[in-house]
């Protein structure tokens, strides 16, 4: 059941690097929600078709302007083994037509470590995909089975893009009362990082502690997701998001790119956006 | 595709309440892995047909033992879309025949607000679920999706049931330098509980964590993993974890109770386990 890929012998770091190299930072959200895709996709077919061909025409309307593709899990759970299916198909896609591009499944699991063995083949041997965005709150024992994946990336939530996510991300924490955020970062950076293959989530609407952690983490890639629907500021967010290369960020936008327009011509305003949003980041870079 | 169920009144505290009047606190965990279950079962027959036959034994042994099921997201995600298949029929079998009993989906979620929407229509919607486990982490902004479904019971990990939970759940917090843990348990029942549908998860192999949080949260429901294979011992646990009337509590083993046989006594094998448990709680009140 395990996915053979063209180029096994490549990191999620290294695609990323090899990106980053042509100016490619912006990542885009597949965050497909078949009550929001174009009504002409959904026309005489199944849900799951619907779905791929949806997936298939922002990829390839965009494969040569991004870093990285990042389908949300929950949006594809939502159709049930249809959605499943979609995502499986377009995962596949992806590795099949555009191999040098990761793909990130953004799922946020963390489970007790047994169990996140399921989880790990899940994304990793069944999807194939090439990065998973997990939970910090159990630890780093629970998460062994996600670190031990040398070759995939483990990006652990810090800082999320939610206007509410400082109820316990900024608790201040122990004697030098630093906010459980930082702590975090710290962690994943002087701790987890034994394999190289972790990255941090700093949502884009929080720039100062988007900054904090960068001066944290040195050039650890930040996936950097809010800067669309969510009201990110993109000079900011690059300002305090680069390392010291002037790279490391995976920005995301979702809703702003995949549904430019929800007429037939949604795929070209799908590829405008990304356009658009890749020119500011690389203004300011 | 939203499922009907016949006691469509009920909400998953007054389920719970009614198997606790009844003496039933053994929560069994269908952690159900394709390749542990017994071989005679996979013989002619699909992934989702042996696993959905797997839990059908367990459940029609078991179900005048029990106060709940909790099926683990993470071990049929591992089969794909078949077993996602087997996940909802047997969701489905189990409230087609065994209404009262509540199924939890230990599905460890929780994204944004609006992705958490597709979460919460997968788990509550096409599964039929009555409750689901869910990280604090973005906080209560975020999981309002969750916490809205007033019928339905939303289970936040507090102290989970892993050695190295304390990484992060026991670090100081504030002025009062009290335990992550306790600030998210306090949080839970003084701010989240508005629909009194939250519940927490405090593993069983910490009695004293699991004593202080009883204390913070009066008599909201505790999930208590961690019993069986992870070692907790059972007279600490419900002396730590019983509520003012002596319930409260959802006490989950899985791998001692599914696995007790690998041959074709399994099914006969789990209801003893689960009765020994039961007994054994019992006991303690």
């Amino acid at each position: 059941m395990t996915l053979s890929h063209e180029n096994s012998a490549d990191t999620f770091v290294s695609m990323l690097e090899r990106q980053w190299g042509q100016e490619n930072f912006v990542c885009v959200g597949l965050d497909s929600d078949y009550n929001r895709i174009p009504s002409l996709l959904k026309e005489n077919t199944s849900v799951e078709d619907a779905l791929f061909a949806f997936n298939r025409a922002i990829v390839d309307a965009t494969h040569d302007l991004v870093c990285a593709y990042k389908p949300n899990a929950a949006f594809y759970e939502a159709q049930g083994d249809a959605g499943w299916r979609a995502l499986q198909r377009t995962v596949r896609y992806i590795k099949e037509t555009y191999s040098r591009i990761p793909v990130i499944l953004d799922a946020k699991r963390a489970d007790i470590g047994s169990t996140n063995v399921g989880y790990v083949e899940a994304a990793f041997d069944l999807l194939g995909v090439d990065a998973i965005t997990v939970h910090p709150y159990l630890g780093q024992e629970a998460l062994a089975p996600f670190l031990a994946r040398k070759e995939k990336g483990i990006i652990v939530l810090a800082k999320t893009s939610n206007p509410g996510a400082g109820e316990f991300q900024d608790l201040l924490v122990g004697e030098a009362r630093e906010p459980l955020y930082q702590v975090v970062a710290r962690h994943i950076a002087t701790r987890w990082n034994g394999n190289g293959n972790c990255a941090l989530v700093v949502g884009a609407p929080y720039p100062a502690e988007l900054k904090q952690v960068r001066a944290i983490v040195g050039d650890m890639p930040i996936l950097i997701p809010g800067v669309g629907a969510q009201g990110g500021d993109i000079e900011a967010t690059v300002t305090a998001g680069k390392d010291s290369r002037g790279q490391g960020m995976i920005i995301n936008a979702s809703r702003t790119i995949i549904y430019a327009s929800s007429s037939s011509d949604f795929a070209q305003a799908a590829r405008s956006a990304t356009g658009q949003l890749r020119a500011e980041i690389n203004r300011y870079r």
